[in-house]
Formats: structure tokens, C-alpha cells, sequence
């Protein structure tokens, strides 16, 4: 066991009130790698508090021997947030799972990181409420990471990301202080700690309580599906819709590669078709009724080549089931998929997914698409084998290169994953020098040791140097030195 | 003149492209306080840039001075953000006032600081679209106040607070660096600074452009107004009909002493009544109806004297009449008054405004309340007389003790003012000392030398040691050394 080793583990033994450390080398293997299989490591060790004071220990402990802390949830996210440093320790906080209070007339639920997502609505559902925020994570993925990494979802179209949804939290900043920020009421005094915290993947403080809003559950749903001859097609009616002034609670797209493997894998009998849109539209009752009017209106003028409306619970269900289950489904196209995130201007949806299609093309590798139109929150899935030498690397390279074709269309590298370790390389290309330098200072403001989730969410501005322009239609451009808009 | 003066006046004329300087004590006068009319002070300098590039240049060359920067814009900002210094130089954008863009199709609006929050509106509307935040100034005051302010309105029930209507800012910061964050699409990857510059009057850059969201105009708007023989009964019809999943456009209130002040002002014939509540629903021609059925219903059922609904447009003005022309009434009470702006639980309304009350009884101090009910939004307006000995000292410490009941209920000291000068004292009450100096660490990160609007919106910790604790219920309590969820 290495010096250093010895001493952290010393430290972690002296926290009090004692804590569970996790040292031995087969149930460390239990947190080397979260959902971003890119990259695994194993760390010095994990811990799992039971408590915010234990948090503020640990953290305190590990900051006077200098070692990083890398919180940990669920390990649900995909862009490596919660991927293990060989010279840290791993704080899970799986064990704080605690719902303080589900407030039911001020519409709040106050509950530990660990918490699952999907319990909240379980534990709310009585009251007739529900958390909006629906990762395809949310059965195991914890309010914690959900916060961290300002997750989205199917219904983030109408209800907003995870920060949207957080009234207050609680959090342990590097020097192990407890900062408690946000509320009840309608503003806040000061500067906007919860929205910084939000979204902050680890980086500026652990994350030990939030309170959460919860909305009434929508009197009536109307579920359509719609298919389009072309992608383009889909894409319009999106937009058409969206013009239209509706605002579903689910506007959903797949293409072809992704229909075609969701029949293979689950033989649900969906239209034959290059592109599927399922839309969702709640509210009262003729609210809902006025909107599943409009919107079959404009898909029958978008040349929609069929429209199926759920008439039941049992229906809509059976209509969600391509959607939910499809990315199991892609498991059956080739061995490995990676999956990519990015927002774009929602006009800008037909051409991109066109040049994503390109791109394809151009690498030789399949490309499937199913994500969040109504938000313009792409998800394109490259196909791979892990197997054969190169096509990961080469699904990697793919994919930094679609996030540059969010960029070059005025979008942005994230939707709902987070930048973790997977986008460092184009947060160089999103931003110019001095947003880089100013996200350095934010961080430094709160971990002036820099030993929360060090090297994550944010590249050094020497690294930004090295790694150069990004690859736009006509050639090669330099980093941005001038603001976008 | 003194030395630090001319050297200040020095280096502004050397600022290229040159712009104008006022330093002329008579021109001076007009910049010697905002809308806070309780401080007044004379600035070294005011300089009104026309571009970004002088921003830039002007908050350099006073940086290396170590001279203060105040950033104004109409002025109309009521807790003193735009107080001058004595030993600061006023940075006014009214000159910069350009609408570069309204994009109908993305529905954003990309604009000047010194733009008037009505002409967005304004500029928008043969697209059939509106810039939502509306505060009662809205006519004169500026965009760049507005987000530096967060400012709020009627409508931010329905639609948000400024911070939620803004998608992408640029701001100079404390080293006369340019950030551009934030931007048109879903997600922003980094630490979300668009929030924390959002609200952070002037301390952390100088907002130099905005992009603002656009909202489609509803399709039909219902309005009414219900009157009740106690002002509790009002506040409970407020808690049903949110209660009832409605989310009103509007939803206002205002009590005898208001209604009273209306009558004498407007004789506009209202209901005689102890409050009035103004209830506004939009949406799509059956939504809006399916809404007003619902709030007639409730407003019936918790014992509303007296409910009329405007057939047209015509009568919707007269109903507004009222609550717009309000705080111009109130000068016929007394020849002073002093708003004042607190957020609480909505559940609380009842049991706070009769707190309200009674304090005014204690002081022996007329107040009135008009205010954003739905949002639980106060403004007690404290009646006084300037011209007598004490009354303003005293309407001071009595604002002070609302804003302490406010905390005291689970809210907050702002809803849409900001803190300003005004509220340093009850910034100490309302956070900790672990949050204060959260707020001086992100300060230090983007304005290391301080000279951005120094001395506003979050107070020192010596002097928040200084002033000591809070008057409750049952006494005084210390300062708040645990958090409060």
C-alpha cells in the first residue's frame, strides 16, 4: 500500500461519527466506472456516509492530505462525472436516502441526495403529485447526481431541466463548510448559489439535501404517433407545432434504424416509416382536448402517413413502449452503441440531423437517432463492435464531431448528460478563453484547494490551447475568440 | 478638485473611442440617486459609453485607479443598486439602446442594455410576440436594470421572474473582460453564470447585451375582479385557487386602505370592500374559459361579495385601472410612502398580512398592501410624513421589522426589488455567515479588486456581527448559525 494510500484511509478511519470505508481491491471494483464504459479507474477508496456531517468530515479530512473527492450516486451518468481518480476517494452517498417531508400544499418534497428519483413521485403520488424531471435512469438514479448533472428527460419540454424543478439545497463545499441556499418563496437575495450548484457535476460543493417541487398531476393526457415518410418531414411538424404555440409535455422522434430495431427486439407493429413522432398534451380537459385537436391538425398538414391516438391508459402505454424500451432495442443493431448529447436551435433540427447522417456516411458507421425534438435535444446513437480494433476510438471521434455540429448550429455540447470527462475536448470549442477563466474562478471560489472532482465539467485553459480548433463545413476553425452572439 | 478626482477624470478622457463624461456638478445632480429616495450622494464622474469596447475601457482604466464603478440605467430601481459612490464613478447605458435582433421564428429578442423593457415588447409585437417580466416601470426602465435586478411584474406568476426570460447575457467583469454565456439552446454546458450575473446587481460585470425570450401572445385573456369582507378571506381564496392547479396570468391584491386611496384618486367605482382580488387567465380560447368557469366557482365558494368580469377590452382597462394607477393614488393618504417587497409561502399570506397589521398599530403607522398575491409577492406601503421629525427614521425601522417577519415565515427580504442598499441589515438575518461569504468568495471571482458597485447587495460579515440578531415572535433571536431547511 502506497504512503499516500495509508494516510487516507488513517484519515477516513479517524471521521467521527465513524463511517463505512470501502479499501479492499474486489468491492472497490463496485465504483471504478459509472455509465461513461469509456474509461474506468480504481480509486483509493469509497466511503458511504450516512449524514451530512459525516460529508463535511470526510470532505475536511481529505482536504488537509490534499485528495480529491469524487461524489457518487446511483452511477447512472454517462459522460463520466462520477468516474474514479486513481489518487482519490470515492464519497457515495447511496446510503443518505432519507425523504425529510413530501409538503403537500406547498407543492415540496425535501429529500437526501441518495434518493431515488422515481421514489420521490412514489412518495408524492398520494397527494396527487409528481417530480417532473424523468431520466431513463429515474428508477435507480439519485436526486444527487440528478442535480449535479441538472438532469432532463421526456417531459423537460414543458416542465424544465432538474434546476428548474429545485427550490433549495444543501451542499459541502471543498473546505467542508455547509452552504444552504434557495427556499420557498418566490426570489432569492444574493447571488444565485442554487443555480450555480446545479448542474456543477460535483465540482463546487457535495450535494446533501434538496427540496424539490412537485406539480399536480394533468387532469387528462392524449398520447398521438405519427409517421413521417422522411426524418426532414418529422422534423418540420416538430417545429410546426412548437410554432404553433402548443407546448406538449412529451414531443418525441425516432428514425428508422432505431423503429426497425425496436420491431426486431419487441414486434410492437408500428407504422412502416423513415421517422415516428410521438406527442403528448395534458392538462384540463378541454385543454387537452383543444391541443390533441391542433396538433392532429398539423400533422395531417406536416404529411403525416398515419396518426394513432391512445384511447386508454393501456394504449398510450403500448405507444410509449417503442420509445422507452428503445434503447435496450439498439443493443440488437451491432454490439456497442455510444450514445451522444446535444442541444440545438430547434429550427436548425432537419439540417442537422441530415449532417449527422453525413457524418455517418463519411466514417462508415450507423447512426441512430431518438431524442427529444420538441427541445431540440439530439441523442444520436453510433453503432460499433468494441471487438474490432479502432471503432471505439473511431466512435469517439465520430462523436466529438457531431457535438461540433451542435456548436457550428448555435447549440451547445449538452442537453441533459453533463460534460464530465467525455466533453472536455469541446467545452474548449463551446466557449472562449475568458468564459474557461471564469469558470476556473467560480470553482476556486468554492474549492480553493481544487479537490472536488478535480480535472471534470472543466478543461484547463492549457489543455484548450494544445487540443486547437474544431472541424466546421469548409475545413478547420480556430477556438472561438469572439462571443457567439 | 480633489487629486483622486482629477486623476479619475484623467483617465476617462483617455478612454478610446472617447465618450462622453459628465463632471459638472449641476449635470451631476441628475445621477445623484436612483428610485431610492431615502440616499443621495455625488459621484466623482458619470460616463454614458455608446459600445461595449468603451465598457470594457472604462472599467479598466478605473480598475487600475482602484475608483468604483456604479452601473445605472433609467434609474428607476427602488432599493438603491444605483446609489453613486462618492468616490465612484457612475457607468450609465442609456445610450446604448440598439435592438439588434428579434428573431420570430426562435422567439428571442437580442438587445442593448439601455433599451426600455416596453419597447421589447414593442418591437416584437407585429410577431405577435411579448417580453413577459412587465415591473410597474416597465415604460422607462431598462433591460440591463431589469436582469441586474431580476426584476419581476404581475405576470411572473405565469411567466417568471426576469432571470427566467433571459437566455443569453454579455457583461464586463470586475477586469474589464467580456463573458458571453448562455445562449438559445436547452442546456448550457459549465457552471451556469447566466443565473448568477442574473439578480447580482452590478457586483459581479456590467450586463452589456441581453437575449430574451419572446412569448407568443395568448389567444384570449379573462379578467376579474372579486371583492371580500376581510382581507383574510382574499388571501385564502388566493390559496384555493392556486390550490386548484390554475396558474393564473395575474392574481393580485389590494385592502381597504388602497381601495380607498383608488376611489378618492380615480372614483372608478369599485366594490366597497375590506380587499379586492384581480384575477387574470390566458391561454387558448377554451383553456381561458375552461380557467374563469373555475375561478368564479372558487371565488363564490370562499365568499367573494362581489364578482365582475370584463366583457372586452375596454372593461378589462377599467379593471386594471386600479391596481396600475395604485401606487399614484397612494400619495393622496400621506405626502410620503415606503413600498416595501418581501417574498413569503403563499400559505402564509393570512397570517403574515395580519402581522402586517398589527405592526403598523404598534408604530402607529397607516399601511396599505397591494401586491402580487398569487406569487406571495408583498409590497406594505408604509404612509409617513417626511416633514415631521422621525417618521421617515420610523418608517425605515418598521420596513425593517416586516422584511424580518417575512424571514421569519419561511420567505425572503426580495421579490423583485433586490437588496440594494436598503436591505444589507435583513441579508444578515436571512443567510448565515457560511452563505454571506459564499457570496464575497464569488464576488472575489469576478471582480477581484472590488469595484464593481462595492458596499451593495450582500453586507460585510463584521457588520453583519455588528448588527446582531432578528425581532420574532416571543423577543429577539440571534443571528441564524443552523440553515433553515
Amino acid at each position: 500500500m502506497s504512503a499516500a494510500r495509508a494516510e487516507a484511509l488513517a484519515a477516513l478511519a479517524a471521521v467521527r461519527p465513524p463511517l463505512a470505508v470501502v479499501a479492499e481491491p474486489e468491492r472497490l471494483a463496485a465504483y471504478e466506472m459509472d455509465a461513461y464504459v469509456q474509461k474506468r479507474e480504481t480509486p483509493l477508496a469509497a466511503v458511504l456516509p450516512e449524514g451530512e456531517a459525516q460529508v463535511q468530515a470526510v470532505v475536511r479530512a481529505l482536504g488537509r492530505l490534499a485528495v480529491p473527492v469524487v461524489t457518487r450516486g446511483a452511477g447512472t451518468g454517462i459522460s463520466g462525472g462520477a468516474t474514479p481518480l486513481a489518487d482519490g476517494v470515492m464519497l457515495v452517498v447511496t446510503r443518505m436516502r432519507a425523504i425529510h417531508a413530501i409538503d403537500a400544499a406547498a407543492r415540496l418534497a425535501t429529500v437526501d441526495p441518495g434518493v431515488p428519483n422515481a421514489q420521490v413521485t412514489a412518495a408524492a403520488e398520494g397527494a396527487g403529485l409528481f417530480f417532473a424531471p424523468d431520466p431513463s435512469s429515474q428508477v435507480v438514479s439519485s436526486i444527487g447526481g440528478n442535480v449535479a448533472e441538472n438532469a432532463g428527460g421526456i417531459h423537460c419540454l414543458k416542465y424544465g431541466l432538474t434546476v428548474h424543478n429545485v427550490t433549495g439545497l444543501r451542499a459541502v463545499d471543498g473546505d467542508g463548510d455547509l452552504l444552504a441556499v434557495g427556499g420557498e418563496a418566490l426570489d432569492s437575495p444574493g447571488y444565485d448559489l442554487l443555480a450555480l450548484l446545479a448542474g456543477s457535476e460535483g465540482n463546487l460543493g457535495v450535494i446533501t439535501r434538496a427540496t424539490l417541487r412537485l406539480l399536480p398531476r394533468p387532469e387528462v393526457t392524449e398520447t398521438l404517433l405519427a409517421a413521417f415518410g422522411s426524418v426532414k418531414a418529422g422534423a418540420e411538424a416538430v417545429s410546426a407545432i412548437i410554432g404553433a404555440g402548443i407546448v406538449p409535455a412529451a414531443l418525441e422522434m425516432m428514425d428508422r434504424v432505431v423503429i426497425d430495431a425496436c420491431e426486431r427486439y419487441m414486434a410492437l407493429g408500428l407504422p412502416k416509416s423513415e421517422a415516428l413522432l410521438l406527442v403528448e398534451v395534458d392538462g384540463g380537459t378541454e385543454e387537452a382536448r383543444e391541443s390533441r385537436a391542433a396538433v392532429e391538425r398539423i400533422l395531417a398538414a406536416c404529411g403525416a402517413t398515419e396518426v394513432r391516438v391512445a384511447k386508454d391508459d393501456e394504449e398510450r402505454a403500448k405507444l410509449w413502449k417503442s420509445r422507452k424500451g428503445a434503447f435496450a432495442a439498439l443493443a440488437s443493431v451491432l454490439p456497442d452503441y455510444y450514445t451522444m448529447d446535444g442541444s440545438i436551435p430547434r429550427r436548425a433540427l432537419p439540417e442537422v440531423l441530415e449532417q449527422v447522417y453525413a457524418l455517418g456516411r463519411e466514417y462508415g458507421m450507423v447512426i441512430g437517432n431518438v431524442f427529444h425534438a420538441g427541445d431540440g435535444n439530439i441523442h444520436p446513437c453510433i453503432f460499433y463492435d468494441a471487438a474490432k480494433a479502432g471503432e471505439l476510438e473511431r466512435s469517439e471521434e465520430l462523436g466529438g464531431r457531431i457535438l461540433e455540429l451542435c456548436i457550428d448550429h448555435g447549440g451547445t455540447i449538452t442537453g441533459e448528460h453533463g460534460v464530465g470527462l467525455e466533453k472536455l475536448r469541446q467545452m474548449c470549442l463551446q466557449f472562449r478563453d475568458g468564459e474557461i477563466a471564469a469558470f476556473h474562478a467560480v470553482k476556486a471560489a468554492f474549492d480553493p484547494a481544487g479537490i472536488l472532482n478535480p480535472g471534470k465539467a472543466v478543461p484547463t485553459l492549457k489543455r484548450c490551447a494544445e487540443w486547437g480548433g474544431m472541424h466546421v463545413r469548409g475545413g478547420r476553425v480556430p477556438r472561438p475568440d469572439i462571443p457567439r452572439f
